[in-house]
């Protein structure tokens, strides 16, 4: 079963390396089509993964520190750190069990994450991580406060120690069960989709929906309703 | 900015502690929406973090390990790791920036992953990992050969120390904001769907869906054409 491990040439020199890129391009299409990373670090000897915030800016990493290890705020020197954003796209079923796959891209980046100290770039790199969340926010919400800046912290990758792997095509059964089999085979593909807009429970009435949220929908799919009344539940304390 | 990080209690303790469960069935609420965890290990004193196909039964994950750090499938004693699964619910716009966030569900475990090597619990572990991956293959495809017995491995993790966090709220506001902003605020929900089942390109004609793939497809979605021509590339050598 081929599952989809191991898209470092740090980790797996010898295996699938036809699946593995390495031109920025595939970097950034991986990054781009991401909302959370998947961040790891050594605390204490011990293996930490966070699911992290990010945006990137060309060869720069930017991670959203605030709640991260203190050791990630803490090291001016910087932290050594993987960080690494799948994609699922789809549960290839095959005539034989060991050759079930998925379709996945995966970015894989090495490197030292250090804190961003200088005021010009700590705003830019919110504003990078807010834009890669919520493109358009950046000019439409109420903006940082020097309390709020105080208090969040952002950490800076470089981008060169990266490399990407894809699966994007059908089952690779054995010739032999391509012949004899009688099952059936092939993809389910997988989608993410971005259902229509929630109002806040205390949104006051007649504050439309801004052009930046509405365009974010995935034509056709269901409104969702479940957040509506529970919008003002005070939980960051 | 309040985005998902640190959702462990061993890498940060003092904050956001209302979000996390560590109730055994929260755990598996979490690891059963997913098919894949981001597995984090220590190689070299460096962090690695490796997308990973897993199933569980009870209180045991079981990790796929052939294609990851050898050192995972040669230590009998085990490698210390740390499995995080993340599902992105939504997309929370907040009157201000740094409100902003999204809502997640994120399950972490940290324990030693011991290689499986007893034959019926190593097939037992197999079976365990497809059905979690492919419910209904295991009776359905062709069984798996001393060959491909011998060329998988399987990693072994005892759930015990897991917890999970989950974010699933509207926005968080200031109260001044929330009285003085005239800004839209709300969650884009975030879904995922399994478009219409696929065939292999080399499959026979005739060959119908099983009914335990058919059904796995979500109501309404489009079909989507694009593996149909590919089915057959031959690309696991």
């Amino acid at each position: 079963m081929a599952l989809p491990l191991s898209p470092t040439a740090r980790s797996t020199p010898h295996r699938t390396k036809h699946r593995t890129r390495t031109d920025r391009s595939a970097v950034y299409e991986v990054l781009d089509a991401g909302l959370i990373c998947h961040l790891g670090l050594v605390v204490g000897g011990s293996p930490v993964v966070l699911p992290t915030g990010y945006g990137h800016h060309e060869d720069t990493l930017y991670l959203h520190g605030s709640t991260g290890a203190r050791s990630l705020r803490e090291s001016a020197g910087g932290t050594e750190v993987c960080v690494t954003v799948t994609h699922v796209d789809g549960i290839v079923y095959a005539r034989s069990l060991m050759h079930h796959s998925m379709n996945y891209r995966s970015a894989v980046v090495h490197g030292i994450a250090k804190p961003v100290t200088e005021r010009a770039e700590k705003l830019n790199a919110l504003r990078i991580i807010t834009e890669h969340l919520a493109p358009g926010s950046w000019d439409y919400a109420r903006e940082v406060n020097d309390k709020e800046y105080a208090a969040v912290s952002v950490l800076a990758l470089d981008l060169h120690e990266a490399s990407v792997k894809v699966r994007a095509e059908g089952p690779n059964d054995d010739e032999e069960d391509v012949r004899e089999s009688s099952a059936w085979a092939g993809v389910l593909p997988l989608r993410q989709v971005v259902d229509a807009p929630v109002p806040a429970a205390d949104l006051p009435e007649g504050v439309g929906v801004p052009e930046h949220v509405a365009r974010r929908a995935t034509p056709g799919t269901r409104a969702d309703r479940r957040f509506q009344h529970t919008g003002t539940v005070s939980d960051m304390h």
